[in-house]
């Protein structure tokens, strides 16, 4: 199929345009009403990087690289509005509009317009997708750098899940209904929770796409503060314990769950519970970097995080 | 180099952001003052398809990746904005620094501020870049579409250039200071043209990225109109004539000049002619598609641009 027919056959997948795109895909670039700050993010996944073919559907892969992309607006408290995806396609591959399609699953329901993209062909499958939310006023939006000595660490639903997942798709022994299975594969950015923690006075925010280990280090450095994490309060995904011997670790150092951590001063505790189910599981304090503190209170040392080549 | 390093690399090429970036690269995403409308478009270049490593810089690379996509906002007669710029390196490419200085370079003097990115390993060199550009109200802006009967077509600049240039390296025969070559390593966008051309009343415009046969197809189809060009009229770039027998149709077909071809209303000629540099080469009448007339007014047919794979 031509580029350009398949890009008219990807426009036709996709819903008219919503409200604010006011010129859509197809002509040289798309048009939007803006709020006064625009919030954006680009993510590319890679197969046998980021993802495998051998494990996933074309629809998983669509899904999965938006979902990686809205989940940075999740981060920031922004509200989702459009998408922007370029597709590198491998010949043998197919048409793309599964792809497309599988994003658009996740796009629909989280309000996300598809604006517009690019379709070329390359030697492996690649997305990128750019993604702009949208906020009213500077405060409503939460970056990596506000976390203070004295602010609570909390993380929204349960690690490990993803990881879980992968080592099952990866051993050949998964089934499609597994929660852990579905997390990995369609993973669900947290943008409600994401806006609602930052409207109750969150003062830092990252989503979890390398590991607990790995974000909570780099909030920290943005910070400029140290990040205090109780291992035996780290929440647990449901069948981690099926996969590992030390379930804790293994959820503080898996992937892709796409959870958000949060700090939270100690005054917004109460309003940041109600935002968003949160598991309290640490304290910021002076100092830099990450302190993980195991069952008696002893440093646990070596815990890292995914990192992507 | 580890990703986190390299992007800290690129963050501390690139300058401190301007006055309308709020958040710049480091936080999940950026935040950006807008205006009332975000103008975006997104486009991929791949090793082996629209660029020859063996011929490019790395910093060619990049200042190519940014000017196809910052093309399209000329095209729309947008200011521009922000650029998110995606690199998929090979293992063996190095550090990705000259790519993304080579971008910087177009960049800086266009006042467009790369304001985030991801940096990722892959088999090929791939640069994805998604632009935005701004406007204060959508009567700025000029689509594919507003080409009417009677209308005159022209184009910016001459045609043909890049195409010879490419011939030229891909033959070996080629000289860094020719401007043929110049123009293909190193295409710059319209952006003033287009904002000139768009305030002057234009009524339809696209950038010639396919080459004028292609593109006029593009812009008549969306339009709903037919456009006539007369080849005598195509404005040759020096020096094609070395590389073809019949200039003005190599012109017609060469891609990735970057020109924006234009179709403006009688009443804005001169306004047009005043905005930018013009060659008329046509008008818009009823009808579909692209008639091409050659110099005793038969149309010439199978004239085609790039279709990039």
């Amino acid at each position: 199929m031509a580029e350009l027919d398949l890009i008219r056959a990807i426009e036709g997948a996709l819903r008219p345009a919503g409200g604010r795109v006011v010129r859509p895909p197809g002509d040289d670039a798309a048009v939007v009403r803006a709020r006064p700050f625009a919030v954006t993010s680009i993510d590319t996944v890679v197969d046998g990087v980021h993802f495998e073919l051998a494990t996933h559907s074309a629809a998983d892969v669509g899904w999965k690289a938006l979902a990686t992309a809205l989940s940075d607006l999740a981060a920031m408290g922004a509200e989702p509005g459009e998408a922007y995806v370029a597709l590198v396609l491998p010949r043998d591959f197919g048409d793309g509009l599964e792809l497309v399609e599988g994003m658009e699953a996740l796009a629909r329901p989280a309000g996300v317009t598809i604006a517009g993209g690019d379709v070329v062909t390359g030697p492996a499958l690649s997305v990128t997708v750019a993604v702009t939310g949208w906020a009213d006023a500077e405060e409503q939006l939460v970056g990596r750098d506000g976390a203070r000595p004295g602010d609570l660490v909390g993380v929204t639903g349960e690690l490990g899940g993803s990881e879980a997942g992968r080592l099952l798709l990866a051993r050949g022994d998964a089934r499609l209904d597994d929660a852990r299975v579905r997390r990995h594969l369609r993973p669900e950015p947290r943008l409600r929770a994401g806006r609602a923690l930052a409207a109750a006075g969150a003062s830092a925010m990252i989503d979890l796409s390398d590991g607990l280990a790995t974000d909570a280090r780099h909030l920290a450095e943005r910070s400029g503060a140290r990040l205090r994490v109780r291992l035996a309060d780290v929440p647990v995904a449901a069948g981690v314990d099926a996969v590992s011997d030390d379930p804790a670790a293994f959820a503080a150092a898996g992937g892709d769950d796409y959870e958000l951590l949060v700090t939270v001063p100690p005054r917004a505790r109460e309003a940041a519970q109600r935002a968003a189910p949160l598991t309290w599981l640490g304290t910021v304090e002076a100092g830099a970097g990450l302190v993980v503190e195991g069952p008696e209170g002893q440093p646990v040392r070596g815990l890292r995080g995914y990192e992507h080549p």
